[in-house]
């Protein structure tokens, strides 16, 4: 796809750092061929670079500005059609009752392909420019999941599901695959698939996922983590989400010191693996995440839906650890990177009523994880996240309603309203607590267009 | 304003029970000139109610269904610019840094018709069809208030807020009123006007409106509870919100045996009493407001937001306390009754997290509290809250979108997405858990339709 030289006109705002958000009000950013930004103007009134004077200019609208777009660091793309639906459940029925039936189905093609479609729009729709998706065990479905990713030019890391054991004593067959060899085997003809595809995973990257250790043989994770040594292709799996399961890894792998301890003798655990949850990790576990500089994917939404519990953030913050959000949809409602802004500062809350104030995450805390921690936890950072020059354009148009008279009701622009007394502070704020992807007009991968809002004009 | 004699064809559902819901598929409901039900059929056999052959029809298309209109128990319309804006405050700071100076500027009627107008048109395109408000201490714009409410056909208790004594003692004298005396003729002059306006309260009813102990003196309580007792006018005010705020009260009611004992004192506390928040209500306080048969609005987001505390919902459930839900705008981060059921969920699970599963709140529950619950709360079970004969015609048109094919993706309908799987529990649960009011297609007042979102048809 050949894109033609642009300069984003308007103002944009990104993180300066994990508690400040940097706003430059009037911007011009260059964006070249390749989708990278060539220059950043900072003003409106320096001259262009050489070449640049006849480049088309894309100006947004007042009150619109540019944002990065959201990195998703855990998300299940074939669980979305049970999105909003756990009823009474926890993690380990939720499993049984809603998730792996469903899961189980991807054997269909054509369902997968109108469910994939489906969530890819959606993520893009909340301006999520890069998702790491968990899939199926299915090879033909997982491999469909790349080729809509990279048909819709979304960045994506596209897991097949590796699960040999089942957590389910009544239904021991069911869902999983046949063997440790047959979740590497599986494993290796999805990367092949990526290859071939996209060969420098410049926009879809395999990724190795055994399930969580309750469903994976100790061989099937020994024969991954050699994969994975092998290949350089990073991991993701789940950790220390609610304490029914955390007993059962106790009791399934009795010698292991710990949760952690599991992933990490079978070389699972490096500074190229995203575990999501992290809800209880003890101190030690905590240490040597840390040592490993692995990486931690908050699912806030997820965690309180399923009552699994409310991540100590600030702490795992504090002793240095890297974290991004994650959706988990469908443990988590919604396939919205924002909504988990919004639910990060409230469970956040939730702890600071045990543990004090400071436990408290800011809304430019919770922006900041939502992208340059994302990008850090994927492992894109020089790539994704903010806005520098040699960084790839993926980017967010987002508009907020300015109420002008009486009774004014813009229903494509939704609920964030701006009265005219707002700052940057006040709008940043309004756009995370009560705005929604209705306010996310356009959505920018690699320079490349790939979502604008029914009815919006730059 | 006349009615057209209309039958409204479709499913409902609405509340049984506390935990239970009715679902009827396929009904008729007939709704007469003065907005009232005259019969409801079970099923499309049944042979209409003579007098009713040639009565208009309004039937809804798949999936949608009727559902209750909802009741906001406790919301400040002035508050509506500041929503989800709270930024590091807690209660009595947030007061005094984005509360109080909004509040104040009320006394320009031009900012206040156009602020009533917006958050009357928001929380009607969100379904409520009754809402509880706290206006602010200006006459005019008060009644301007209940002017609006009654013009756009919005069930409202429209209060003047009165607040004789300063929290802020660098700033003593900065909005309040200038005496006990002024709070009462106030008050009185605010009743007048919705007298004059509605003679028998029949869409807008006028509340006492203490604002919350610490900001009223003993002596203008005593009087507005005379008030209250000459008059049988509902009062509403705040209590135990968060833990500053009950110490302040007993520093400054020393004799008070608790913030309860404060109100009831007064004559405050009575069967027609709504208190906002009671976070922290103690066993005694419990039991008086039980006695005084008084009740409870649970604001979950405002409480989050403001890191005040987890209401204990279950427990204050099984003391059989009457309980409804509030938006509390701008405590609150947004005037949707549906996100308030979301987070009603939510707050019970935190809750659940340490006082065990039993604490969770069901979907259901919540949306008795939304419903059912804030009828009892605002004196009105016999009129609203339900689906009987006899009852007004208070109604929400809600439509979830079917995803049909590939990439299917509809602006209007929203988020809440059905696959073809869904049962009606699974419905229920995508509305309340990722819906928003795009999912609300239409809303009735007492057989009036007050809000239409733009696109719909029927």
């Amino acid at each position: 796809m050949t894109l033609e030289k642009t300069i984003y006109q308007g103002p944009y705002i990104h993180s300066k750092s994990q508690t400040e958000l940097d706003y430059v009000e009037k911007a011009q950013i260059g964006v070249n061929e390749d989708g990278k930004i060539a220059f950043i103007n900072q003003d409106l009134i320096s001259t262009l670079p050489e070449g640049w004077e006849n480049a088309k200019i894309i100006k947004i609208p007042e009150p619109g500005f540019f944002f990065p777009g959201f990195i998703d660091t855990h998300i299940h793309a074939p669980q979305y059609p049970n999105a909003g639906i756990f009823g009474k459940t926890t993690l380990l029925d939720w499993l049984k009752k809603y998730t792996f039936p469903l899961e189980d189905s991807f054997s269909d093609l054509k369902k997968a392909q109108r469910i994939y479609n489906q969530i890819v729009s959606r993520t893009l729709s909340h301006g999520t420019t890069t998702a790491c998706y968990y899939a199926t065990i299915h090879v033909p479905a997982t491999n469909l999941l790349a080729d809509i990713c990279l048909k819709r030019g979304q960045k994506a890391f596209v897991g097949r599901v590796c699960m040999d054991q089942s957590v389910d004593l009544e239904n021991p067959d069911f869902y999983r695959d046949a063997s440790a060899e047959a979740s590497v085997e599986s494993t290796r003809q999805c990367i092949e698939h990526v290859k071939s595809i996209d060969p420098n995973y410049d926009l879809i990257s395999p990724i190795i996922t055994p399930r969580f250790a309750p469903s994976c043989s100790m061989e099937s994770m020994h024969a991954l983590g050699k994969l994975h040594k092998e290949t350089g292709i990073p991991v993701q799996t789940h950790i220390d989400e609610n304490k029914p399961e955390i007993n059962l890894v106790k009791e399934t792998f009795p010698d292991a010191p710990h949760y952690a301890g599991v992933y990490d003798s079978a070389g699972l655990l490096t500074s190229k693996t995203i575990l999501a949850h992290c809800v209880w990790l003890n101190p030690e576990e905590r240490q040597l995440i840390k040592e490993r500089d692995a990486k931690i994917s908050h699912c806030p939404a997820s965690n309180t839906a399923l009552k699994s519990g409310c991540a100590p953030i600030r702490q795992l913050l504090n002793e240095g650890l890297t974290i991004g959000l994650g959706t988990d949809v469908s443990g988590g409602y919604t396939p919205s990177i924002l909504a988990q802004c919004r639910e990060a500062l409230f469970v956040s809350r939730f702890r600071a009523m045990n543990d004090g104030d400071e436990a408290a995450l800011s809304v430019e805390e919770t922006l900041y994880l939502a992208t340059r921690g994302g990008a850090k936890v994927v492992g894109l950072e020089d790539r994704i996240g903010g806005f520098e020059v040699g960084k790839d354009w993926d980017a967010q148009f987002i508009h907020l309603q300015a109420v002008k008279g009486d009774d004014d009701f813009d229903q494509i622009t939704g609920p964030a309203e701006l009265f005219g007394h707002e700052d940057w502070n006040d709008k940043i704020e309004k756009w995370v607590c009560t705005g929604d992807d209705r306010n996310t007009h356009a959505v920018w991968v690699k320079g490349r267009l790939v979502h604008m809002k029914n009815g919006v004009k730059f």
